[in-house]
């Protein structure tokens, strides 16, 4: 008996094509990202990876690419599930901010600490930014853990609870669940199941819109390392893409 | 203190527009149908009724009206709820049959009983119809409860369950609750609702993609009988198309 997950990162944002960082500003999918949503889901109903719970962000290129793929799996019918735990990595102060200015205006050394160390989070954002999400309706009730910026450790500290609360007893229950999130709420989910350490996570991209399908043993332990990407090839090729950006 | 309840019925389908009896066929929204979506978040946004909770059928048309309708309101996050409960009429052995050449076939009479009589059902489907949905997954928990054929009262019996285990709960925690369902559950509800009598449902026509509030008081009684549309011109207008559909 093994258990199935499926992660999808959301398909290309009007950010992404821009080139600014995201993190929690709600970004609607661009024309590619629709096409990546709706790719992930012939895939998924290609190979027959249907799932009966979607767990999203409450984010809208998560929430939308989500919908689209099982749109077209015909799964659109399954019970939906979101929390702000499964949300981006919050970005600070460099919301709304071009990565290659960011790049040019602070230097490589510190840009890629911001971008990919573990433990170093960006400036916060202050709440009167306009890329601010204080005072937003959906994180009303976060109060005290409504974050101002996130480093990799604050992403897994916060999504992890959500994991074992509400992603594991699905799991448990013998459904087939999807995660529908974000590059970096998704690498905090593959360091906990494929035991990455906090160096090597900073090598590891996650493509947009590739579903990628983790078989878990009893113990919800990989039993294949790293998961597999419905369309590899595809995959290989995209997150070697991501790992150029800024450049 | 009022309770605000939103009923939704979904933008016109491939099959609204083919003039075919639909029921639970789960077609799509076409372009117009989008269009009714979008428009229908537009109102939901510049009048300030902001839903809390969704509540949708099975079926794609009011799945994808409700989301488009909410991501424009910048509700897409909020949480979904979905069951068989607020699918369209079962329309047995009509689905997929053109509404035109079932009127010249049966004549005036069987056909206005069959669409709109209360208790009167057309014939049932057989299972191996290429427009029977026995055997779908999404219906694979109903066992006997699985319809062939219904009749408004029908839809009222299977529907007043979920009212009052489901919706009513979401109500009397305060929140508003948009129902993003179909012309007979809907018309359901709001017989319910008003105390409509069983002839009288038989003129009610609702309309597609045009959001009607009630406010509802203690006794979950209408504050104004009928509620109100948003759009209440359109939403006239739209209602006399309706009935005049098949001629």
């Amino acid at each position: 008996m093994t258990y199935t997950l499926v992660l999808l990162r959301h398909g290309e944002s009007e950010w992404n094509a821009k080139n600014l960082f995201t993190g929690w500003v709600d970004v609607p999918l661009n024309d590619k990202g629709r096409a990546e949503g709706q790719h992930a889901g012939e895939l998924l109903r290609d190979e027959g990876v249907l799932p009966d719970v979607v767990h999203t962000s409450l984010l809208r290129r998560a929430i939308n690419t989500a919908a689209m793929a099982l749109d077209v799996a015909d799964r659109h019918w399954i019970p939906v599930r979101r929390s702000w735990r499964l949300n981006e990595r919050h970005y600070g102060a460099l919301q709304g901010k071009n990565k290659k200015e960011t790049l040019d205006a602070y230097g490589e050394e510190q840009f890629m600490l911001w971008r990919r160390s573990f433990d170093v989070p960006p400036p916060p954002i202050e709440d009167d930014s306009e890329w601010s999400q204080a005072g937003l309706p959906q994180y009303a009730d976060l109060g005290d853990e409504m974050p101002r910026t996130e480093c990799l450790a604050d992403v897994i500290e916060r999504f992890l609870p959500y994991w074992e609360s509400d992603i594991v007893p699905d799991l448990r229950a013998g459904r087939t669940v999807l995660v529908a999130a974000h590059g970096n709420s998704l690498r905090a989910l593959v360091k906990h199941l494929d035991g990455i350490s906090d160096e090597d996570i900073a090598g590891l991209n996650i493509p947009t819109g590739m579903p990628l399908v983790y078989e878990l043993d009893d113990d919800l332990r990989p039993t294949v390392p790293g998961g597999r990407y419905l369309d590899p090839e595809a995959a290989a090729e995209a997150a070697a893409a991501v790992a150029n950006q800024g450049r």
